[in-house]
């Protein structure tokens, strides 16, 4: 069965939780208000207030492209610039589409150790041009957990928004797998945000169990001024939104979100001990979310591939990811483990 | 139960219909591949084919707003414009995103007969300027059925379609509420739109019992060059998009689509029927679709909003809009006409 | 001589001035600074900023179009609206401008008399929809003087600032021929613009006897942040800035600009004057600033073509526009008239 | 006197030539038709299908940022991206103007060679990622001559427009100091563009001694569809047209441009040749257009500071940038090159 061997090739593989599916089921009774003026909207934005021990703002867009997008459209203008880290999804995966919902916003690359920016990298890029011949920087976007897979501490969220608050520079996160991220450190979802200084979290949902739906979250309460019109205008506001809020109450209530964030990385860590001793193979990153980054040789990633896994080789030159989902199976786990000490045994 | 009441407020206020739950369910089996390189995708697109009878493209966005605005940024420039009716949806209701997706198509708005475009008032519009200090007419969008509930005949369309060569105007339409136009003049999607010389369509999902989604069928293949990467752009590049293709095949497969509109517009046509001898009411348009316009005063509107009757009111003084939906149920309809009546006497 | 019979057409259609040819010939010494960093146009700067009486922030673009419409960019983000005149320059003759420029700021129009907005008028589009399916209104642009030729007085304009204060909105102020409108008041530019609640200013120098360039001026600090970066996103950032700014410079000192906004309007005046006991010639609408608003028979505007006398005709049927310039010849008026009386005689 | 010491600061600091001033003048009679309706307006593009050998399309806009975005909008849309080299103005130096204009088009840095890119580097990009993830490329721009003021040859032009024929990409050439590539080749300029299968050209004027202005050039008919609307809507359109176009025709009847570009490359070889044999001074790229490029101390720039010559020092550590213009003075190319040789000698 193929679908077995896709488990790993992305968590936007996997399909839709039990309770999200049961909330959608419970969501789908008679008739509704639409546009977000009903129960279920009000019910997700509240339990996420409560999840983040503030009452910030949310609002739901349909994905994270889009999510990421509004949410830095209205962190700058189009003259200015989002500084992001080289393999930022918002610079190699969305086509272009923050410099689309900003008319023109420049994304500028900096350095990352292990995926992650750092303060001197943000520095640097903040203030290499000052004239107004080059896109102002204005906001830095953070990727948690990134995309190689590794997890910004809140120390090290810290001490980018201090150098942010010093250069007038927002302070936005690119949630996609912040459930990971939370499940990885333990820690507290405001710890990891606004009591580290980013001012909005674009939380996904999809990668966690959702058929579709990312939420946004907006600390600074100044950013959020008519938000809602945005998200209109962009195309983002779902007429029945009781099925992308309801979702939200179905992963939140009773910590859905956080099993099935820490069964992705737990088997993501057991993948990483299971080939830890096989030769020729090596970690690339640290393995701390539900992504594993392979060091290979290309006869063994042939290897694979014949047996039917599937995988995705963007990070370089013998580079493979395999990603955990929140239904991976520790089974397959066992046999892609198996393969991988086999094909390095046989190529 | 206020559920009940609600029924006529609009048919996005009711939920997800049975065939689109079972597809979604039967599709949420396993991992599958994303952004549409899935099999429910092709069959969802294999559908509209064979029900269109042709080889057009066709695409999945979230909503409504997204499909038309996207659709007519792929018909014209920012510096040129769509002519459209003054209730035209794009104009009244999308909060500028067809301005926002084109980057400044200026909306120009043309007379109507019954909520419908005629061949004269386009002409009229399209050729009152031109010079390049005005945005140049470049598309013309209808709306099927139209926001008043009145439905374009297939040779009300030709006529349209045939100023538009003559004037080199593209032909964009917005079946928001498609499937209730066919369900009423009982003649083949084909005939209502390529055939009568409309070159896109977005064919609404979500007023027809589905969560979310609309498809986008280019009938001139031409105009859907690169358009996947707009819409990855754009942010309505579903990544789990089976759950946004499955549900059209759970529609079109076996005509659920056309059951359903059936069903909603024998309900419209009921509810007029049943205030038709009512004094002091009267039809503000013909009932075709799967909406009722009345005029009445407005003391007996309020006696309908104190017996908890949602309605819209948006069309003028004393007009309300009662809409029907795939699910509303025959027997709400007689206590709304009776509603209707008692209103009328005891006010 | 066509030159002659083309005096009265527009506005635009005139040369440059002495004054600014001069200014232009002095800054045309040897090198200087580029972008704006030169003595020019910090002079010209200074120059505003004394004739306003105020600190306000100057900057210059090539034309009105790029003025009002990054004015008004500044001023909204694209799911706001402009509430404008129904004959404003911004909606009627700059093809989308201001929605290009904006990102799709949709223009929302109101009732005139004489071509003015009133605070009514403006209450009740800013009123009229206040849900997310619309754009929010977020700007009034008024036009000084107006496309009639009419006159805002200092109290009109404060009452409708009144308005804008109440309902959130910002006040713009197209002054394309805004020296004809203080010319023909006979108050200060103080008085006109910020002391009446104007938060930014388009101070047109084409239509007065430049080659090119508009002058930018807010009043309203916060709204400038960062406007230098607009300008220059915008392509409106000149490399020889020297020459868009010392013209201005010949034009306010000496007060050029009022010697020849005086001497414009007693033009129009004057031909008023002269047509005023014509039979069947009557004023459309008062003349105030430069330019003569006559109803005229069809018949006898084609006697005025085939004079070789050049006019606009777009204010509707057997309408005519006679502009005046900085160097209208009042001989030309008198035969203008002449013309016209021997019009209506012989048609 | 600053301004001899600022002659090598850039080649925008130089004035209006002679000959663009009296051709000015000579359009600075009487009234003129607007918008581009005038005489001057149609000499001028006859002088560049004259120039260029070919029935063009013709277009002038304001300055190079508005001229090549315009221009890259024309050819791609907000989807797509644009290939250009590291150094390019349309990335360094012109603010985000080329995203803003097309509305997101993102652009991607190829390799150079001294300064210019080869096929292999266009091909490399443009195959790199074929995704609808990432902005589908669709046109390469070059600058003729490069911003380090090397100067494509056509043969080089050639062979990258046959990898742009093969991959369906359009060939932009941005032409600040097309004027400059001419002189230094001796070739025509057909033989530079169309004749090489450059798509469009942005021919600069204000650097050869225009106070403003910039002609966009079509060979390629069909890209050239409604660009005066384009223009229009993005302020570009001058209203007294007449003084943008007429320096044009000042410029190119009796080879002005020719003549101008020749002595600005003559002071620059000057400068080389003349600093040739200056120990600790090498040329970072060979001097074929009208800059000189040199490898020099840190202190002894500081010693040219200190003697008051203005230069950039943008290209990296050490490297200083001398650019000669139409007015540069031999005697003053002498002066620096013996400061040059005392800083050298002296610090």
């Amino acid at each position: 069965m193929t679908d077995q061997t896709q488990q790993f090739a992305s968590d936007n593989y996997s399909g839709i939780c039990p309770e999200v599916w049961a909330a959608m089921a419970e969501a789908n009774r008679g008739h509704e208000r639409a546009y977000g003026d009903d129960q279920w909207t009000a019910r997700a934005a509240d339990h996420f207030r409560q999840l983040f021990e503030t009452d910030c703002e949310v609002f739901f867009a349909f994905n994270g492209t889009a999510a990421n997008s509004l949410a830095l459209a209205s962190m700058c203008q189009s003259y200015h610039s989002v500084i992001c880290s080289e393999t930022a999804h918002v610079e190699t995966d969305e086509c272009g589409a923050p410099e689309f919902f900003s008319n023109g916003s420049k994304l500028l690359l900096a350095r990352t150790e292990q995926g992650k920016l750092t303060p001197e990298a943000v520095r640097e890029i903040a203030l290499k041009r000052q004239d107004i011949h080059y896109p102002k920087p204005r906001v830095v976007t953070l990727t948690q957990a990134t995309e190689v897979g590794t997890v910004y501490r809140p120390e090290e969220v810290r001490a980018i928004s201090a150098v942010c608050k010093e250069l007038g520079l927002r302070l936005h996160m690119d949630g996609a797998r912040f459930s990971n991220a939370c499940a990885f450190l333990g820690c507290t979802p405001a710890e990891l945000t606004w009591k580290a200084g980013v001012d909005v979290l674009c939380f996904g949902g999809t990668k966690n169990g959702m058929a579709v739906g990312e939420a946004i979250l907006f600390f600074n309460h100044e950013l959020a001024e008519d938000f809602d019109y945005r998200c209109k205008q962009a195309g983002q506001l779902a007429s029945k939104m009781r099925f992308l809020s309801a979702p939200w109450v179905g992963l939140l209530q009773d910590d859905a979100w956080m099993h099935y964030s820490r069964h992705a990385n737990s088997c993501a860590q057991l993948l990483a001990e299971l080939v830890a001793d096989v030769p020729g193979v090596s970690l690339m990153f640290p393995v701390e979310a539900n992504g594993v980054f392979l060091q290979m040789s290309e006869p063994a990633l042939d290897y694979l591939r014949a047996r039917n896994w599937r995988f995705y080789t963007f990070i370089g030159a013998g580079g493979a990811r395999f990603m955990c989902s929140w239904d991976t199976e520790k089974e397959r786990v066992r046999e892609l483990a198996a393969d991988i000490r086999a094909a390095m045994a046989n190529t």
